[in-house]
């Protein structure tokens, strides 16, 4: 063990915390070898940003972990220093690229260990061995001091046992850093259309390829997410599958080769033959390829994005399944290929995620799924993770001279009278769904189109898709000016039995509307129609 | 002439206004040929999304224009129908590769043409014909049914004689469209740190590159804008001409090349010989080189980013010199790469940008600048560009119920207190400057290091960076409650003579304090001591 120049704050938040590092990040005064033994005469002066914020805030780097070479692979074999397994299993693979990291956090040595993730390495191994993996909104956290696999796409994440440590750790590690070409700055209000409080999870709408003891667990995470979730609604992920395919089956090869294809040559030892060969096809990639990918990776977030008008985050398996370490030996590119089916699109599409634990298996090993959302939208998500693992979190809560805003139509995020909330300093609370029995209508009129909201009693049984807003007590005279004469602001009574101030359809309102019920919401219906926002 | 299938409405917003059309864009009925008369075959079945909007609102196209063949080009002469001329003179190029759309306009046949623009193609031709080009946030507009020369970077652009104009075509232009992958949603409210009326413009800090008669007009539009904006700041544009290099210098030939390379063989009369060899060469790129470019173009990015801070926008020559079909027959390559250095970054470092006459040359040949702001800028940088033009434009106002609030530190656009102003509803309403002769301080204390203005007297006479805040009345409560007892509200005088509230210092606050009125404002107090937002 090292000496640090300069000894932890006493006092930082996270004093006294060990943690351990992926050894593609730089701890100042070891290798980063990124598991290339050639490369451990690398010593770099310096933490790497990531390093250096938890270390301000008082913890303490205890030293570097194995990982598949150059953070390319999802297996954790791939590594002259030697495979690592999960700790639940001697014959199965401990998953990667952070393998190291994960079986660390999860055999007890330290609470905390930092991964990156580019394809699925800070999940795919927190899965294998039940603990907890946070993929944090892509440039959340610095990247400087990394060793890259893809510079686009690099994440770096923690492994924690509990969604409380995770988020603890990642308090301390989010923040802009100009000296990061690839660091974000964080929006200072939560992005619209991202609720403060997420209950609404969307599930496949096709059963995921998954083998048989992985397609077990995984029904009872179904079953289970409804406990967590107020609904549950099915999803069509086939375009997010096709963008996972993408990033082997498309360019980004290539950015590996330029991010450590001058290490590859020449071959040796030191060099895994598998993340050797990978790198280089990397170098046959063309430009007009590079182009084309991007092209077809925009029509690919295009295709997902309508996913988010209606769902607060996606709950996925992580794999389809759980390979032992022989049959990875067998297959080592199709097996890899295969494991990062859920995980590869989330950086290429721009998402946050965590991997958190779900159980264990038949045959005892552990379970884990994903819960995903947009950018920036990790700390409601984390929230949602904190609920699915039964641990208490600070609920998001409405502030004093705010109100409660339900809303059903031309005001739902992303349609045409949305500014007028943020206009006046809405936030999304959260999506909900009307108490059963309530009916919606197409309301007649030119301009922008609107529908009403009726307790009729004899609506659908699911109730109405409706948004819960969050918004200044004085903003909601504005509001009412501009309100048409068919409708007006009321109670409106959810699902869970609450009731809060709402659009409501006025007496005589109905006149020449079209019941629209049977879509079971505004933006159901505008789909259906091709309406479209203007 | 042709005639279209629906009679365009009578009481659109654009009714009865004619238009043309770039020979890239679709309109229905007529040949889409991108200047390759090979292609004189393909007729499409429906509009370009521009162009339909166009239509929808009552505006009627007349026809379509000259191009550089397939966009690649700055000059207007690379087209086997022929090379246009600017209007000013029969030896001089129109500059392209919107040449013909320009003309239209210039000449007096259409008030109104679309055009697109890539590298500059929209602002070059407007420049050397003495007209407006706006060109939009990327994504603003939809590039459905636009025959691509850089799907990522293509954008429609409008001519006009007046801004006012321009500008009652974007209304109608600007929208997402679903089915477009590079169109994007324009957020619902203005960007945090962009001013409602942008009144602080910058120009570069290092004689732009002219030639002799382009530096003469040039000096006279820089004394000239001190008549439009408030304030006057010089830049440093180093890294924007840098990333302007990068689009012929980097990969992006690649994405020309993987959007119509395949139209380039075989090779014959109907191709533009340079435009061939240019796209061709983008075949050569590998994959590696094109992420590599695009790691540059983040640090470039970032590198220009800070700058944005401190003006609305930036005020530059459009092209270094305007060259005679004479010197560009002699030197087809070499004259078109000068041409863009100005403005081939725009679109890579995703901004938005409008091209204004700026008088005429000593020899008589029209003179252009491009004033250049952030994405989703395009509504204030036009009436930026209307206030240069002289043109009335209804100046944006503080609304009843909601007030100024001058701030000088840490509620500063992006710095860590501006969260405070933005969850009350706050947005930027104007960058400015105090009157003469106030003083900043540093106040001592530990936490988020706060600034304390003071009505000194004999402080800087060109006085103290601040931003004008627009909030509601109600949030000024919310806020003092967060105010440490070495600050305060009260009345802040600003350069144009006006008071307005905003933070002061406390009777007593200064204990302790170091004067840091020399950097002239806080973001400059905190670049110099390197201690950034966190």
């Amino acid at each position: 063990m090292r000496t640090r120049e300069q000894s932890a704050p006493a006092d930082g938040p996270l004093a006294g915390l060990r943690f351990a590092v992926k050894d593609n990040l730089d701890v100042a005064g070891l290798p980063t070898t990124a598991a290339c033994p050639a490369l451990s005469d690398r010593v770099p002066g310096h933490d790497a940003e990531a390093v250096r914020r938890l270390a301000a805030a008082g913890a303490v780097p205890v030293g570097k972990t194995n990982m598949d070479q150059f953070a390319t692979g999802l297996v954790g074999t791939r590594s002259p220093y030697g495979a690592c397994h999960s700790v639940a299993s001697p014959d199965h693979i401990s998953g990667g690229s952070s393998s190291g990291s994960a079986v660390a956090v999860a055999s007890g040595l330290v609470p905390l260990a930092l991964g990156t993730d580019t394809a699925g390495s800070g999940r795919v191994p927190a899965a294998f061995n039940g603990i907890v993996g946070v993929k944090p909104t892509r440039g959340l956290v610095s990247t400087r001091g990394l060793l890259p696999a893809c510079r686009s796409l690099d994440c770096v994440t923690t492994f924690t046992r509990t969604v409380r440590e995770g988020r603890a750790a990642l308090r301390v590690l989010a923040g802009h850093d100009a000296a990061d070409p690839w660091s974000r700055r964080a929006p200072a209000t939560r992005p619209p259309g991202i609720a403060a409080s997420m209950r609404v999870v969307g599930v496949p709408s096709a059963p995921p390829e998954l083998d048989p003891p992985h397609a077990e667990a995984w029904h009872a995470a179904v079953e289970r997410v409804h406990e967590t979730a107020d609904t549950v609604v099915e999803v069509d992920i086939t375009p997010f599958l096709a963008a996972a395919r993408l990033l082997y089956e498309g360019p980004w090869p290539a950015e590996r080769f330029a991010a450590f294809g001058e290490l590859l040559t020449p071959d040796g030892p030191h060099l895994d033959p598998t993340v050797r060969r990978i790198a280089l096809a990397g170098r046959d990639v063309t430009g007009e390829q590079v182009f084309a990918g991007l092209d077809r990776l925009a029509a690919l977030r295009r295709a997902t994005e309508a996913v988010w008008d209606d769902v607060d985050a996606l709950m996925l398996p992580v794999t389809p399944g759980h390979p032992t370490l022989a049959a990875v030996a067998a297959d080592p590119v199709g097996c890899n290929a295969r494991l990062g089916m859920y995980t590869n699109f989330v950086n290429l599409l721009d998402l946050a995620a965590v991997a958190v634990p779900a159980g264990e298996r038949s045959d005892g090993l552990p379970f884990g799924v994903q819960l995903v959302a947009p950018a920036f939208a990790d700390d409601p998500l984390l929230d949602l993770a904190s609920r699915w693992c039964g641990e208490s979190y600070k609920a998001p809560r409405i502030d004093a001279g705010r109100t409660e805003l339900v809303v059903a139509g031309a005001h739902l995020s992303g349609l045409p009278l949305n500014g007028q909330l943020l206009a006046i300093g809405g936030r999304l609370h959260r999506r909900a769904r009307t108490a059963p029995g309530y009916r919606l209508f197409r309301l007649p009129g030119t301009g922008v189109p609107r529908p009403g909201l009726v307790a009729a009693g004899d609506g659908p049984r699911e109730g109405i898709a409706v948004e819960v807003w969050d918004v200044p007590h004085q903003g909601v005279g504005a509001l009412l000016e501009s309100v048409p004469s068919s409708l007006g602001l009321g109670r409106v009574t959810l699902a869970d039995g609450t009731s809060a101030t709402g659009f409501i359809t006025a007496h005589g309102g109905l006149a020449g509307a079209d019941d629209v019920s049977e879509h079971g919401g505004w933006r159901a219906y505008l789909a259906a129609k091709v309406i479209g926002a203007r």
